[in-house]
């Protein structure tokens, strides 16, 4: 019965990595989300969902110097767009980066449990991540563990369960575990639906597919329009 | 002539850190300072006035979310008294560590770092705060910049150039840079003037008086007091 600190989204990653701390170690969950900005402010809705649903206590902490420091970045400035059509990569993904955003909300993460003497902090990095996200890849949050272990007084350890599951392993998962993925949102660009075009919304789909659903978030006609925007994309590499 | 980021207060250490990197390494600094609550709100003061002296650009970052974190700290509660009239020790002052900070701190300067594609942030961790403050240990530094290469594209370093030095040492190098230490600010119980008796400012006498000077910030009548409230505290330990 341990007790946790876990960052999350209202994404399927996160809130399915909810669902995997309190079935194995089923102790209360005090769970951090954040607003940075971000044009997908949306997922916090379902992220105070989850926080409701599953955690002891649900903080939603605002850190509003990020879009003053992170002024490249397509997440948190207008100015920007949001790269839509293709798939991930280094190369068309980099504006995506909001730059060392995993370690301030994981340094905020860890104050907190240190506060309330736990000693354990969860994030949703994974595989597929890494490639454009160096604060999702192992080695990082090994290196910043290290740092959180020898910082505080709790020697408070930060976990990346899901460092080595690819999307799609982590929707099977959320799948055995139960989640609703009805209430979770990814798409990047923050319109009132999911956009279906950008590289986390075909990501989604990819995973859903893959596991041989249907995502539960979009109306029939929005699933059917992703799949075909999905193959659409993968004929294009291909030609 | 390499860029820097320099994560400064307004107290003797890190301005000193301040004109050393300016010294050592001639480029632009880009000063970055914190208001996260902390009763000696009063350095900031001297923070801009360091910051507009010698930075190509300095900002003050507001962490709303450090009062709200940090219940259990005297720094961010006005419900905990600063312990008075005792030097640094792991048990008297664990009461005036706010949880995780410098990483915290850390993390934003890397963010902002990145943005601006500099590579080295400097911070004023200290040899005197090592047993208090976990986060002020070398070990610590070195893991929290491993993190910081391996979680950004600029491998921005983390340095800490004083983490073996004592106050005092600080303090000569100080002297031996020019540096005014009449602006700087270093209590932290957040009167007008400076308390003369909490841990901070016996450590600043202390290292004055290490140095053959008087406290510049004082008045005679204050550095007078100041020096006879050292001996009583030296004098109680060793009765």
């Amino acid at each position: 019965m341990e007790k946790s600190v876990v960052v999350f989204s209202g994404g399927m990653d996160s809130v399915t990595l909810l669902h995997y701390v309190k079935e194995t170690y089923g102790g209360p969950i005090y769970g951090l989300s954040f607003y940075y900005g971000q044009r997908h402010g949306k997922e916090l809705k379902f992220a105070r969902y989850w926080g409701e649903k599953l955690c002891k206590e649900h903080r939603v902490i605002v850190l509003p110097f990020m879009k003053e420091l992170a002024s490249k970045s397509a997440l948190t400035s207008e100015s920007i767009e949001v790269p839509q059509g293709q798939r991930y990569s280094r190369e068309n993904q980099r504006i995506t980066v909001v730059p060392n955003r995993n370690m301030i909300m994981l340094s905020i993460a860890v104050a907190w449990a240190e506060d309330l003497e736990v000693n354990k902090v969860f994030y949703a990095a994974h595989h597929n991540d890494r490639e454009v996200y160096p604060d999702c890849r192992k080695e990082f949050v090994t290196a910043l563990s290290l740092a959180s272990q020898l910082g505080t007084y709790s020697h408070v350890e930060v976990l990346a369960p899901f460092v080595d599951k690819l999307k799609s392993e982590i929707v099977r998962l959320g799948i055995e575990l139960g989640v609703d993925f009805s209430k979770t949102w990814s798409c990047y660009v923050g319109e009132e639906r999911p956009c279906l075009r950008c590289s986390t919304c075909i990501e989604r789909t990819e995973a859903c597919l893959k596991n041989g659903i249907k995502d539960p978030l979009l109306t029939d006609e929005e699933w059917s329009r992703a799949v075909e925007f999905l193959r659409e994309v993968d004929r294009d590499k291909i030609s």
